[in-house]
């Protein structure tokens, strides 16, 4: 029975203590802790767990194994940095942290702690139907990869939805799957800026992203984040002498009124909720049986920062930008 | 240039005169005649074509090569005997007579003659997607056929239609597919009677027809007259070791509104359009060339009538009734 | 945490000890049993559990709150019992019991303790396609349900496999799925025999199963038991002014060589192991808070039972045969 | 009966006049003529056409009414003014001329002539598929278009394909397409050079055109040339809140071996039979009606090769290249 700690308990933190208290196994949460004193106390209470007025204090908690942090972006780091200097897991919702540095310190320290503590968030290579996916590339079945073609569309985004998110907040997940589905770098981004959407307002969207491999696979990326129709996740890997797409997953199809309709998602968590348990499961299995993590490394959660650095700076200039990353340290040589 | 006389200019005469004059290549309508003689003046000069007074008096007129008979159902045989009488190819639109009776007559009166002069408008066999179904079939890529589900759907039906026309003037057309598809007769019908659709009044509607042929492949058809929802063919062949269906066809997908949508037909026109083109220009071709009809012959109108009479009693009856054909005249020993 | 003790270590039992131990949230495996007693030691051993002689015992013993009965088919009757005798809830793998009169036996002995302690593993009600489709219809989207087309295919089935065991092994799960779709019971069946595939060697395979409910919906089931293509699970509902039907779940497109294709399950495992998943952990959800199950009952268990008589009495006799329920107790007024 | 003469009888000469012979309505070829005296010899006497010795002879010849230029594309410019100094409808297939400037040249002799004689042969807008695309997108049905993406792929092409092909030859289908579709003229091409296939030789193959319309439509085309898994064209427009597919079309789907598969077609003949069909029956319609075309004008023709102009230099230069277009005649104003 792994015991966690848990620091952030908004929304996202609360899902995955409902995750691990009632859908998981093998895993216990045994510490909660959040800014506000009265949420934390409030779900701590709720899942039998010690409530620690800070992060640091749940990480020094010898009853907790391993940490999940969950809180508000800027406090990512402090909390990764002291989870590595205490030798304990720590799974961290993306962003790593919120600069690219700030990711490097990260990776450098994990680097000198000498093995890997460090699985970020990214739980689209989870997913099974990506999964599946990169089952059919890697067995050679379309040839080698040469182009990927994506959509990621949301019905809308909240207000404080600002243009670089759809880089930084969106775009992100294809930026890390593209890395772990071709197990390449890539090298540099560009952005197109098409006919803006009237139904966000003064929000440019949609964006048109295009990525470049480190083998000069070309991925483009469709982000539109008021889409209305609901939640599309989109893929298609054009290789060599065939494609192989993400399916439809429609579970049931209805036929009324002169159409046949399969449902569309309306957010992320009905696509992903399935994804978001088997990451889960994954890192409490590989933290149990080995104490080291298997998924998304710290070095991941750099390199998608700076990529998305590369991104932005590229949407901003409306030219192509490189991507130019630090040395990798040898403990991360297989990630990716 | 074939010259092809009209008996019969309602709605399916001027379909089909349209088609002759609009769509195909190869034809001319010289010749029309209705019971109604203002409606066959008036389209008749449209056409420039001869207008004449009775269906015997078109079938005798010398500029007519071959003649057309989408008259009223009952008219049928007097004037494919006419036909045959005169030695002109006929192309009757289904029924071929309204009773097994004259059918039987008429496939006589045709092996008298000694040649192939009559078809029947059993239009399926001339769908692209059937054709493709068939192709597979006899391709032996799902093995040898055990089971055939089919669906016959449409939106609605006019006041007139009657119970037993789900069998005669629907499922007739399952009953003529299903004997080519299987190169085979069908030798016993049942009909079983579901829960009643409260959109057709006091029509027993849906129908549930299963059809054992002498090979013995089970054909189950539901019959919908009222479903609303769109006109929907629907056909998998189960074979030994796979399956082959007809396909969506679907031209375009529409996402909105939480619904990836598929369009559906209204009505039969717009799903077979193009098979009664391809029909006729086959017809057309094959007259012209040989003149011998190479699709569905009499014999096969005669079995479709035999088979929906044993269906009707079967749904009278709630019994399963078996098929009784006459002996085949040696002239139609290849169809079906 | 709900401590289960399992009786029978076979395949499914330990699938399930798996099940609980390593997936799911809330339990613990706390004491097996297994006629073979070098299995029960082997895999108590593992799951940490007691190991007990008999069932009997197992069920006596203090630390076990629940029963999972995973045995040989003719033992469940005893061990249901035996649970109810010992007011212990008792989850049994279908079949409840081998005859109709046993599981009457069991719905009586349950009625007599007063409150529902039996649930049977039907778990196509877990499965999210299935509820999808039962949303559906109960929203009215599709008008009153008219007919119900089912398939029911597997690649393969093992050389003892016999003829009723299409109906009893296979089709009882459609028996069940319809009983719970339809939310009424089955008044009578039909079993029709088509062409015999020769993959089957003598077995008479496929089937076509009728079933009609006691609201006259019709419900045909194509049971294809060695189809090789793959297992599929196919489910059209009918209603009055559309149609419902079970989607693709295809998680991936592949085009190559002038197709493009989805991909098919090769079993049941890899198309329902989530219903298996959802299925206990609803099971324990409603055990630890309740005591009492939700799930399919003892009733339930007994329904299907009668109906796969009387299915089997059909295929016998070629004819149809009425199904006849024992008065329903209250207790299990509100099941189906 | 419209009289055509038909210059040019290579492969797509003759597959023209096989359409006007024995295919479609209202239509004689009367005249024909080739480079190659042996095969228009040939041709001509199976059609029963005169032979002339000249496109110009042919052109003169008072028993055609109208003209259709399949010749050498470095002959199109010839004839197309020739046919309109006569004052002959003339229907050239793509491309109008093998320069902007020569194009140019017709679309002024055109506009002195002062009516419509020219049409272009761009059989897309013939396709039922992107026809209902574009009643849904003009319907409104998914918000004004912000972006569409395609891909245009071929199994194979012959070895004297060259690399500039793409866009001239292959993707000109969707330069024309995306004209008519958003009715707006094309203001700017990029394209980006993916991974190389090692199917096409030393041919860079894919390459990824990108096109702004005047209305900031960003538009994308995949172009691979040697997929070897079929023929596939593919178009999603996104509009504000939805979007709209071309659908699968897909006659059949036949389920063997794991796989529920659909075919693809083997090449663009299978793909766009109809298209050509409907393009010519609409051609022959409306020069027999009115004299006049309705179809892809000589500015449409003229835009088309100052588009691909501008890609071919976006390809060699790496850069987004502007599109210039002539200032058009007031003929030609509602054209595209």
């Amino acid at each position: 029975m792994l015991h966690v700690g848990v620091i952030g308990t908004g929304m996202i933190g609360q899902d995955h203590i409902r995750r691990m208290t009632q859908v998981l196994a093998g895993v216990e949460v045994t510490a909660v802790t959040d800014v506000d004193a009265a949420v934390s106390r409030r779900v701590g209470d709720l899942a039998g767990a010690t409530v620690h007025a800070t992060g640091e204090e749940l990480i020094a908690d010898p009853s907790v194994d391993a940490v999940v942090v969950c809180s508000w972006g800027p406090t990512h780091e402090q909390y990764v940095l002291a989870a590595i200097a205490a030798g304990k897991p720590v799974f961290c919702e993306k962003p790593l942290a919120t600069t690219a540095e700030a990711c490097l310190r990260i990776v450098e320290a994990e680097a000198a702690h000498g093995s890997r503590l460090v699985q970020v968030g990214y739980m689209r290579r989870y997913d099974s139907a990506y999964r599946e996916l990169k089952k059919i590339l890697d067995a050679g079945d379309i040839g080698l990869p040469l182009m990927m073609h994506c959509a990621h569309r949301n019905a809308s985004v909240p207000s404080h939805y600002e243009k670089e998110m759809a880089i930084t907040d969106t775009a992100v997940h294809e930026i890390d799957m593209v890395r772990w589905m071709f197990g390449t770098e890539i090298k540099a981004a560009r952005v197109l800026v098409p006919r803006k959407n009237r139904n966000g307002g003064d929000l440019q969207d949609p964006l048109f992203l295009i990525l470049e491999t480190a083998n000069e696979v070309l991925v483009d990326v469709e982000i539109s984040v008021n889409i209305r129709y609901g939640y599309d996740i989109r893929g298609e890997i054009v290789g060599e002498h065939g494609t192989a797409s993400l399916g439809s997953l429609s579970p049931v199809t209805v036929r009324t009124s002169l159409r046949a309709a399969d449902p569309v998602p309306a957010d992320w968590r009905e696509r992903f909720l399935a994804a978001y348990d088997v990451e889960f499961q994954e890192w409490i299995d590989a933290i149990s049986r080995t104490g080291t993590p298997a998924g998304p490394s710290s070095w991941d959660g750099y390199a998608a920062a700076v990529v998305s650095d590369a991104a932005v700076a590229a949407l901003q200039s409306g030219s192509r930008v490189e991507v130019s990353l630090a040395e990798q340290p040898k403990l991360h040589g297989a990630s990716a």
